[in-house]
């Protein structure tokens, strides 16, 4: 006997009714991102690794997954080369093509690429899957699921605006509880500019990142580690402890940054969205959060993260501000403003709170029990005529024992079992089973019809 | 400046306009795939070179995209091996997994893997892409999808007279018009036998596979040249040139099988999707084609394969009955059937049929003119109001000049453009414009929506 199959780790398979869930929180962002005037596009799973190599980081180069070249590749290499098994410098000789890490990189080498045919802004969004050679752990795969919407071309702040009515809207249809929090990069950049730590933005940022984890205390002695002096920590204190609503946090942050032209901006740009958001009613919880970070990579104005106030898990959906995107590709000077939901997460959300419609899930509306191959044919005329009327039906294919195909229909929650026996065939009807009370009525194909609508 | 970006060859960007077309297609395909009873999975685009290799013939393994391992693979390797430079067995040790190469193989170990929890038969579709490294060429990609439907663990004929419901069913939707072509492997074995080469029907079929090419006498050659005897060919001959409508052709064939149990098989069950499917009103043509023989690798039964009849161009879809598709991996005797829509190719002949219906393109409903700030957050309010009714709007972000805002929605077709001034805001009142007549009237918010859900 052949080996027990088995997938490499990291990865899933999805049954149907994984499918069905996963479709119902897909359906719902992409009916969101219509509604907003986002438009889909897709790009390739494999990418040039020329595109995405050095865009994440070293660390995030050796998450590549890495695509062999065809053809005799070892040839063009010589014995000092081979011998040396320096992996690293030797995979690209070997692969010219990787797995794509994001929706961000593809989507700026898109921009790129057809910028004549583009009409800015250009609002698009993506849904397509994302592989990392990451180390696999709970909540964390090789394959998994990114959602994407950026508006590429202009600088204004509605933009942020919309991404945050966006959001609320994705989850107030999902009927997850959550909290969007706020910041902006202009001012985390201004804060070390005013306690004199301009060059140690990455340090403050990162340590600040951590203050969920590690509490003040945790961030301070962080600080400290990485030289910042006493009275830099000193002047920071005020602002990670800041308490209130988000205009009196506004205020102290405000208060801090007096002064400094790059903070001043941050907190204006704040005080625009918010106020703009004061005009729309929002399901959910708008955060300022002087201390939410995110990677520095490329953010450079408004920062977002979303938290599932029900489930203890990480940001669920994220994104923010960037100025230069396409820059490493040789397209300078173009702003654009983006989010990623985690579908995964939110995938993991869903399921912890089973927040599932009944509706969400795909059955076969009702299943025609074969009795032999008279009434088979009988039933599928019939069937026939139910599928035309949008009604999804299925004839069990073999004359089985009753037991086994009533058992079908019952493992596939199909709500009514159709009947047909010679009775039924001579007069014309249909003796149909509600699995969910037992009760069974005899009636006309059409009446069946009707009925299965409603 | 950076170099100007690529993709890789065989691969393709969608562009929101195609993406609209490719969701189209698929959602037909999916919602006829669900009228139908089938339910969906999906597997990972990685599976192990374990699980692909060897299933697709040695010159599909030369095909399959090999994924690099991480780490230092190197270390394992000898000097020896190395210096060898035997690609194809270096791969070896450096990959251990591939892209998937089609969607039947991995759903083959989908069942052993998941076969305790599966009910049988199990009718599952899988839409996913598949990667090939074949050279590309016009209408040949390396990247493309595929949408298949099966049933495994029923041997019943009633599953090939649903498949063939089921193709109807689709090209019916799309406004394809197309002839289903079917023939049984049995009927091809049996030919090979009584024609007294039983070790030919490799060749045999290879040649038959080819008469819409070379010809009758191209195929007559062809099986000369394999070593098939006069006589023998003699006897394929009114197989071969077979006329008349199915059952003159299948009364031709049963003739020339008599006797031969495994052509009378064949006979029979052709004979019985025929006779079955008389009872059922279909809009394609349904051709036995005595000379349809497809691949040979696991068919057994039935065979089937579509043609577009408006546009040239190879079959649209394909499958048929394999016996033992799970073999390979360790569980006998599990029987199926299958179909397969090739996705990409039916987008070229719904493109060069331009049959998409105008609703099927994705469109924002309505435009709001950014005149400034205030108006903007005026229009907010509206559009906020527009999206609960479920009607798709968004703001133009930044107070542009007109003309760039209305470029903006020409440029993506939305049919009406809202413009709310200072004389608007006070009257409570929206200017609507509609692009295709120009006509422009002013009404409330709330007749908008109307107009709008309309």
């Amino acid at each position: 006997m052949a080996a027990k199959p088995s997938i490499p780790k990291g990865t899933r398979d999805f049954s149907p009714i994984e499918m069905s869930r996963r479709n119902y929180i897909f359906n719902t962002i992409r009916e969101s991102f219509h509604l907003f005037g986002f438009q889909q596009i897709e790009t390739p799973a494999m990418e040039n690794l020329s595109t995405l190599m050095g865009k994440y980081g070293e660390e995030g180069d050796k998450l590549l997954f890495k695509i062999q070249n065809s053809g005799d590749y070892f040839n063009k290499l010589t014995d000092e080369e081979l011998l040396s098994r320096n992996a690293a410098k030797l995979a690209s000789k070997f692969c010219e093509k990787g797995l794509r890490y994001d929706l961000t990189v593809p989507f700026a080498r898109y921009v790129v690429m057809h910028r004549e045919e583009l009409v800015f802004p250009f609002k698009r969004y993506q849904i397509q899957p994302v592989w990392r050679a990451d180390r696999p752990q709970k909540g964390r795969y090789r394959e998994f699921y990114q959602c994407d919407a950026d508006i590429i071309g202009n600088t204004s702040l509605i933009n942020e605006v919309e991404l945050i009515q966006l959001i609320d809207h994705v989850f107030g249809k999902l009927n997850i509880r959550v909290a969007i929090k706020l910041n902006n990069r202009k001012v985390l950049a201004g804060i070390a500019e005013v306690i004199g730590e301009p060059d140690k933005i990455i340090d403050i940022t990162v340590a600040i990142d951590k203050i969920d984890k590690i509490g003040l205390d945790g961030v301070v002695a962080e600080l400290k580690s990485k030289g910042i002096g006493e009275a830099s920590v000193e002047k920071l204190l005020p602002i990670l402890e800041a308490q209130g609503d988000n205009n009196q946090k506004l205020d102290i942050i405000a208060n801090t940054l007096k002064g400094n032209a790059t903070g001043e901006k941050g907190v204006e740009e704040i005080r625009f969205i918010l106020d703009t958001l004061k005009n729309i009613e929002l399901n959910s919880a708008l955060d300022l959060d002087l201390t939410l970070a995110r990677g520095l990579n490329y953010y450079t104005g408004a920062i977002l993260e979303v938290k599932a106030l029900d489930v203890a898990i990480g940001s669920i959906t994220g994104g923010g501000r960037y100025d230069n995107l396409t820059g490493v590709f040789g397209m300078e000077g173009v702003s654009g403003v983006g989010i990623s939901f985690g579908a995964d997460r939110i995938y993991d959300v869903m399921n912890q709170l089973d927040l599932y419609p009944k509706e969400s899930i795909h059955n076969t509306q009702v299943m025609f029990v074969n009795f032999g191959e008279k009434e088979a044919i009988h039933s599928l005329k019939i069937i026939s005529a139910l599928r035309k009327e949008g009604i999804s039906a299925e004839l069990f294919p073999s004359s089985d024992k009753m037991k086994k195909q009533m058992g079908y229909a019952n493992s596939h929650n199909i709500p009514f079992v159709a009947i047909i026996g010679e009775q039924e065939m001579n007069d014309g009807t249909v003796a149909v089973k509600d699995m969910a009370t037992g009760e069974q009525q005899t009636i006309t194909a059409e009446e069946l019809a009707k009925k299965l609508k409603a």
